[in-house]
């Protein structure tokens, strides 16, 4: 049995995974951020409390795992960008609580390696995930093992698709989730209809409340032809970094996920797949990587976590 | 022992390998091709040769690799970029010659195996060259394995950076080799020349025989400001490729190879390293990848060849 907590802006989240992946037993608690020992403390607590309201045995737990948004380095959380939290040594602290191993991950590669055990990766060698949502994230599997070189590495949300491009937080200019994100199909989406005050993207958006990363996919379901064009030129981006990791890497597997992942696969994932097809360089092989969408959604995180034990080299 | 050849497009290019990684032996034949079958016994001859000259018992020669420039799979050339070979069964055929395992890689991977083992790659774990000639090339080590995915990994010159920019061989528009090869930055060059009749840049062309890779980094360091720009516009453009692979893979070492490689080092590592160290997310960890020079030079291929056998997974 493994416990993997997936650590949030605002909530912290534990499950107890057993060996085939299955969710036992989840607990949750907000993050009421007064301090590192104290949060620290929070995690401990959150631990205990979840393995007693599954009923089994605190001995049968062998490792725990943390997701984390940030960097991590040896039982330590270096920073986050989120939570106030520098140079924390999380496993030192947090044994006093529950004394077996604790392995730290960055967020990102914890839905990654969720996903590579236990969701769309499984019987891959190689394997990327890539999550669409206010940034664009990401997880490398390599040969079973968490790419995380230095520390930090997986930052697929920050390569370079445009020279000169959109000005990123990361300092970069053109950095691929300044395109591919959900915050960037948005911002498309609004600048098209300044642009066509007549499309049904408005209909749409006033429909659901305001625009977000579905307006132009529905709109574009209807027929629109501006918001076809929004979609065409959010997938042409996608796949400009897609291709990228492709060209590079040449897993397996590919796989989707966060919200824009949900849009029509008419609209989204069949024409990325036919552009990734007629570009990549194994094509000339007749050698492609699969392109599927994630299969844990909100899960991949906490399973990921409690997985990361089999994932760390 | 073991025997590096080295495929180009008009030589044959054999070696003995020592453990140490030295260089016992080399021989080269002009490549006549008249036939896939032909060009094995070719290779089957020359390796013969090779072992014969250097007096090495041929009983000790333990592995033979290969560097092709193409796409190589399970003893298998499955196509090349410049010799009309498709499908050959190399090892099979070569083994009539010498019945030892048969390793073979793509050409920019063996050079990467090479660097690693022996070069500039020595100690670290993660590792990536990176090879400025005609193309960009590059070989990603990853844990001490050659990441080839598929069979074709490691593309890193296929990788988008200026979206919808200059249309490349391969079919994609704005692929790093499009903009950081020694071809883009001579016509990065040429076109500078163009609007700058009065550069010094005319002049070292004049003296050198004409434009070439070095044509503006002489003129620059001759602090000539058209040749400067030309100079700071190509690092742009480089720094742009290698910060991205920094911020996915995050090795200890990159090296860079190739003639512009020898580019002087203020004009080109140094502002290189100070792009990617102002850009890469690991800064935000204090947390740096190294850049440097490869050591191998042209012996890179060969001896990378007679290693894969560690490489390999």
């Amino acid at each position: 049995m493994h416990l993997g907590i997936d650590v949030g802006g605002t909530n912290l989240k534990a499950g107890l995974v057993d060996d085939q992946g299955k969710l036992v037993q989840v607990c949750r608690t907000p993050l009421n951020f007064c301090g590192a020992e104290a949060f620290v403390d929070a995690l401990g607590e959150l631990a205990l409390r979840t393995v007693r309201e599954s009923g089994v045995d605190p001995a049968s737990v062998e490792t725990v795992g943390m997701g984390i948004p940030g960097a991590v380095s040896e039982g330590r959380i270096i920073y986050t960008s989120n939570i106030p939290l520098q140079d924390v040594p999380v496993e030192k602290w947090f044994r006093r609580y529950l004394d077996v191993p604790v392995f730290l991950g960055n967020d990102a590669d914890c839905a990654a390696v969720g996903e590579y055990f236990h969701g769309a990766g499984r019987g891959s060698r190689d394997f990327v995930v890539v999550t669409l949502g206010t940034g664009v994230g990401g997880g490398l599997v390599i040969g079973g093992k968490l790419q995380t070189g230095l520390g930090m590495g997986g930052e697929v949300g920050h390569m370079v698709i445009v020279h000169d491009g959109e000005l990123c937080n990361c300092g970069r200019k053109g950095c691929w989730e300044r395109y591919a994100s959900a915050t960037a199909l948005i911002r498309l989406t609004k600048e098209a209809m300044e642009q066509h005050p007549d499309s049904r993207m408005h209909a749409v958006a006033a429909e659901l409340g305001g625009v977000d990363g579905r307006t132009s996919f529905t709109a574009a379901e209807q027929g629109d032809p501006a918001a076809l064009d929004v979609c065409s030129r959010y997938v042409s981006y996608l796949a400009a970094g897609v291709t990228n990791l492709v060209n590079m890497l040449q897993p397996e597997k590919l796989a989707l996920g966060g919200g824009v992942a949900d849009a029509p696969a008419a609209l989204l994932l069949d024409p990325l797949r036919r552009t990734v097809a007629e570009e990549c360089i194994g094509r000339h092989a007749g050698v492609y990587t699969e392109i599927v969408k994630a299969e844990l959604g909100n899960d991949a995180g906490i399973i990921g976590a409690a997985m990361l034990h089999r994932a760390v080299r």
